[in-house]
């Protein structure tokens, strides 16, 4: 018995057979098709699935799908910010018309990043954790009491609307001072040009998207490297966003009395520049005795993860469906 | 069948019998004995429950407790912070030796108050709510997905260690800038002081412990009145507060995916001269889709809310104990 397991995202789609003990047994990644139409991008992504699934040989025993937010939950009618072609795509329905007769389940991609982190990485034995992480978004996935927490419409997990700084920079959210409008990877990168910083490319802001996502992130990564080397600014944006993630999980470690924070995406990557402010900041403001305990660390799984914990929508469901 | 209902406050005690269908059939109170060392505090309350246990007649099923934090959960070995005659005082223990045979199960107070809101008040029929109180402090209790979340410790609903001014003022927690550094009514009645307001009342910060509590109440209970009269400092602080509620209540929001919340507490009956400046905030800052469905209404159930969600972990354990 597998799962077909599919991973949507702006840039790629990837589609893969999870077995049940939880091991991606295969998978096939191709681009999102640039500018694609609703139908481009259902051409694209059904071709994908239908390629992976024949190789599942009559085994198939349901479809899990994690992608970008925000969507009509849990029907899966999606409108993902970062795939302007989809809005209010129904992704459930499609799917489950190609593949009729198995459950088809789907989750915001942060979640099946929080689910996997649980389930198989390095969230696993902690029965209340938040995974998150930290990209050109800042996204997550709660899991309390052992169980998926959806919240009323599935998008509890948000922790990239913590707020931060009460009079911060406007969030792409129409609030102000998220931690997402802080510490996403674009944000920094900005940041950092405003204090002097050369990341070296293109003007990012005057590109359309998803080209302005790509070379934001380009220059986020470029950003991490200059940290790595010394550049004193590129220092204080990733001081700047361990920071404002440390305030943003005292908050929810709080809330949600949390053993565990597991950390993923592209910024994660730039290691204790980033870990060590976090840490500082979560110390200094996670003081009830109760929160102490809290330990962050890294995401286990890398980019099996969007995959493994959409499968376990369906092949774990005791703990991460309740839709 | 009835359970035994007990209310443990600094400044009251509170037992009660409750039905079935929760109603509150009796109930008995007295005064905190003042300054009481541990032995003294357990005759008070152990007098009270028997009397109130005797009017019972064998139809007992169970004991539910709420008593304020800290405490090591779910066995119930409590410290609580206005209560310095009980240090690591095993109330459960106690309680199970006096009444034998049935079980007895304790929360945080205001999680109490949030089950009894979840279950038979404002938040009655909604899956996702926090419940709040704003008094002394600022706690509160989670309910996601229709059951009570506890989180690692027990100690989920912490929302008056949101941080809501990251360098704001010092908290008693050790933190900065939590909501109840902010919002508290002692905090406010200070804040209000050092604008210029007089609060015509002793010097609240030279009295011990519990009087200093008492007389910092009462100072915030003349601060709203002032506010309701128009004094323009008085009403700048319960902007303050409303401000500071609001602004962590669209954290809250964010990360747990909330429908509703309920807020309680002497605080909460400045009504819209702290609720108008709340919602102002929230808002302006609770701005994703999904959160702004989110209502905040007054506590609908009084002083016996603590009762009947004492009661509830009784008489609702599918829904209020998984301890």
């Amino acid at each position: 018995m597998v799962v077909l397991a599919v991973d949507v995202g702006g840039t790629k789609l990837a589609v893969g057979l999870v077995d049940t003990d939880g091991e991606l047994v295969l998978s096939e990644r191709m681009p999102t098709p640039p500018g694609g139409d609703a139908d481009a991008l259902w051409k694209a992504l059904a071709g994908l699935a239908e390629s992976v699934a024949e190789r599942a040989a009559g085994e198939l025993i349901g479809i899990g799908i994690g992608v970008g937010g925000p969507m009509a939950w849990p029907e899966g009618v999606v409108s993902p910010l970062n795939m302007p072609g989809w809005r209010d795509f129904p992704l459930v329905a499609r799917l489950s018309e190609r593949f009729p007769g198995i459950p088809v389940r789907i989750h915001n991609d942060a979640v099946a990043f929080a689910v996997a982190e649980h389930w198989r990485g390095a969230g696993h034995g902690s029965d209340n954790m938040l995974g998150m992480v930290v990209s050109t978004g800042v996204g997550g996935g709660l899991i309390l009491g052992g169980h998926l927490i959806d919240g009323g419409t599935g998008n509890a997990g948000h922790i990239g609307h913590i707020i931060v700084e009460p009079d911060g920079p406007a969030c792409g959210c129409g609030g102000r001072g998220c931690l997402e409008a802080v510490a996403r990877g674009p944000a920094l990168a900005n940041w950092a040009v405003t204090q002097g910083w050369e990341p070296g490319g293109a003007a990012v802001s005057d590109l359309p998207e998803p080209l302005y996502m790509e070379a934001a992130m380009a220059s986020a990564r470029q950003l991490a490297f200059d940290a790595a080397a010394g550049d004193p600014i590129a220092l204080a944006a990733m001081r700047r966003a361990g920071r404002a993630i440390g305030l943003a999980l005292a908050s929810a470690t709080h809330l949600c009395d949390l053993d565990l924070v597991t950390i993923g995406g592209g910024l994660s990557q730039a290691g204790k520049l980033i870990f060590d402010p976090l840490e500082e900041s979560l110390r200094a403001h996670a003081r009830m005795d109760f929160a102490q305990r809290v330990r962050v660390l890294p995401a286990a799984l890398g980019q099996d993860a969007g995959l493994i914990g959409a499968a376990a929508l369906i092949l774990r469901s005791d703990h991460y469906w309740a839709g």
